[in-house]
């Protein structure tokens, strides 16, 4: 039995209670539905000290190129309040043509579709003229250490190169066919702390208040824009997550304040020039005696979170033109092509090769009552069916 | 036997371990300086929920006026470190002509030198040509709530009325007779708490970032300066004593963001017309949109901490030019008349009668070793027999 029925794929998987990091059974289920088809299966667990060990998985048919990469999670947020939900979260009921179950949009239902337009696929043409491959992980809402990062070392490091990439997150605001994602800003955080002199808040002139250096330095961070957005992408913005001081004596002035930030940020920058252009404003600003007149310059240090996101945009015509044009076929309306939103392991997969970004809606994705309208994933299976025939049809050709 | 030597007063005063809010012993061994001097002594206990029991004396000599209030508190901060101590903080020990003990400069040291000099002027002259009181807390290094403040009122309820207050703070930041206080800036504090958005750090526009406002409104706080002082008193100063946002998420935009503050004010505001100025910046910042552009205003909260201090200063010259000359009577210079650094009992105080503050030198209150040269106390006790003397013939004439 081929696993042509998303609906069917998608089922089996939700019931597979795969929260962060445990497996749950959905890898196991992925590879019982893939096996018929003709693919190669590895199972790979990750390690790394102080992380738990994660399940990925890795499968390919076909061992000639060129080569599509389907990448995507079966593992999932937790459930929050289990009560609050209208049918068990690892139930994949049905009620009024919508299936429950965490992980419904985000991103079992993406794997569900691919499978099965992969299955429709071979039973209607055969194997692949070339090859496909699914990586799959169990650590993308985790950490993200033991996941699509190793994966894709382990995978490299026996031989395995690819001609492109699809992920499989859920890329739509509001309907199935809005957006195509073909490339993300990057992300880079950091953490600032001031060194001030502790003292009486009477005594202003024999403390230093890291209070007023913290504000010169962050709002230096603030304003103004780092940019106005490039031709594919929005403007870079930073936002300071957190300001601490932690002091409760409201007579004395504190010795410490620390700050962290994000910036997300557009294909005007890298991370390395964009820490640069931060350490200079916060130089200038830390000279700078508006709320500190008459005083040393602020002491402080900053802490680069590790492993920035680079920023990468996806020129690869081929790739966005069979994904676009599936879309159109299917709905009969062309996707925006877009570079918004966070960030998702296709950083990782962009260096290995072009990466484009289709899914399900994702309105209710890491909520209570997590669901997807059960046609939605017979029209996604068809734009999948349609991008792969297109894909190979271009790349051979 | 009178306790004309403030020396033995002292090492009485320094034995007994109080500690706030724990009596010690203190108070009863200086009603047993102060019953052979024809003193009259009530020990009132001050009670609040929610606070420990303090005990206080009220002592009076005389029952007709002039009235000369003498006042000042026998409890004292915690040792700290006792290993730490060249000598027991309660040991009273003497080395190097200095007294070690915590408490010897603030303030018993004040008090053994007062009753000294009360009990010579006694021995030399009767008593005075009116009266003397001491008003004792044991709960100044504490919350302040069962201790100058409730001893007033009582006192007052039951008809006492005064003309003068000597408080015997120590105030001489290095040599005795540097200074006498005749006002305090006032105090007032506060807490804003902004509140925000939650979001993700990548869709900034559907949050909204509570850093963002928290800033803008505590640097309206900070610039530009509330004043540039006036002709009694340094400027007023503010300082952001904290502000705490508490997220760990680097990615989260957060909901909530709250600030504490506290401002020194001197004598161009009150505490209302400060909170009013206060408001106002809070109300002008909240529109800015320097950091938040196109935003709504900053949603913000106020909380302004209880019992704000009042700034105060005296201008009663009989009072302030007795002390005056009695310290250049014995010293051979003037005191600076300041009104500067921290709140003392003296702002409870100056709602009753004219208040001015002198004692010993400060600079090891609150410390390990803290201690006093015995050759001080002598003088002291000598400024205080002047001061008396003086301010009796100014009253009486």
């Amino acid at each position: 039995m081929f696993p042509t029925d998303p609906i069917s794929n998608l089922a089996t998987l939700i019931r597979c209670p795969s929260v962060t990091p445990a497996e749950g059974g959905a890898l196991r289920a992925l590879e019982a539905m893939l096996a018929p088809l003709g693919f190669r299966v590895d199972r790979v667990v990750a390690k790394e000290a102080g992380t738990p060990d994660v399940e990925n998985l890795y499968a390919r048919v076909g061992s000639e190129g060129p080569h599509l990469m389907f990448a995507g999670h079966t593992d999932v947020v937790p459930v929050g309040d289990e009560a609050a939900w209208s049918h068990g979260p690892f139930s994949a009921e049905i009620a009024n043509g919508e299936m429950y179950g965490r992980g419904a949009v985000d991103m079992k239902g993406g794997i569900a579709c691919f499978v099965a337009a992969v299955a429709r696929h071979v039973e209607k043409h055969g194997p692949p003229k070339g090859s496909i491959s699914l990586l799959i992980t169990g650590d993308e809402e985790g950490p993200a250490i033991n996941g699509t990062s190793k994966l894709l070392e382990w995978a490299a490091a026996k031989g395995e190169r690819w001609d492109a990439c699809l992920v499989g997150e859920p890329t739509n605001p509001d309907q199935l066919g809005d957006m195509i994602k073909i490339g993300r800003r990057g992300s880079l955080s950091g953490r600032i702390t001031v060194h001030g002199v502790q003292g009486h808040a009477a005594y202003p002139h024999l403390a230093d208040n890291p209070v007023r250096g913290i504000l010169q330095l962050t709002a230096a961070l603030m304003h103004p824009a780092f940019d106005q957005g490039t031709q594919d992408f929005q403007p870079s913005n930073l936002e300071v997550t957190t300001i601490d001081v932690g002091n409760s004596a409201v007579n004395v002035i504190p010795a410490k304040a620390s700050a962290a930030f994000n910036i997300r940020f557009n294909d005007g920058w890298t991370a390395e020039s964009l820490m640069a252009e931060i350490v200079a404003r916060l130089d200038r600003a830390a000279k700078d005696g508006t709320l500190r007149p008459g005083r040393a310059p602020v002491k402080y240090e900053i802490v680069w979170n590790e492993r920035p996101s680079q920023v990468f945009l996806t020129r690869d015509d081929a790739l966005v033109e069979s994904l676009s044009g599936a879309v159109e076929a299917v709905i009969g309306r062309r996707p925006q092509l877009s570079t918004t939103g966070g960030t998702s392991d296709a950083r990782f997969i962009k260096d290995y090769c072009p990466v484009v970004e289709f899914g399900l809606v994702g309105r209710t994705m890491h909520m209570v009552d997590e669901r997807v309208a059960v046609d939605e994933l017979e029209t996604l299976t068809e734009i999948y069916g349609s991008f792969i025939a297109r894909w190979f049809r271009h790349a051979v050709a």
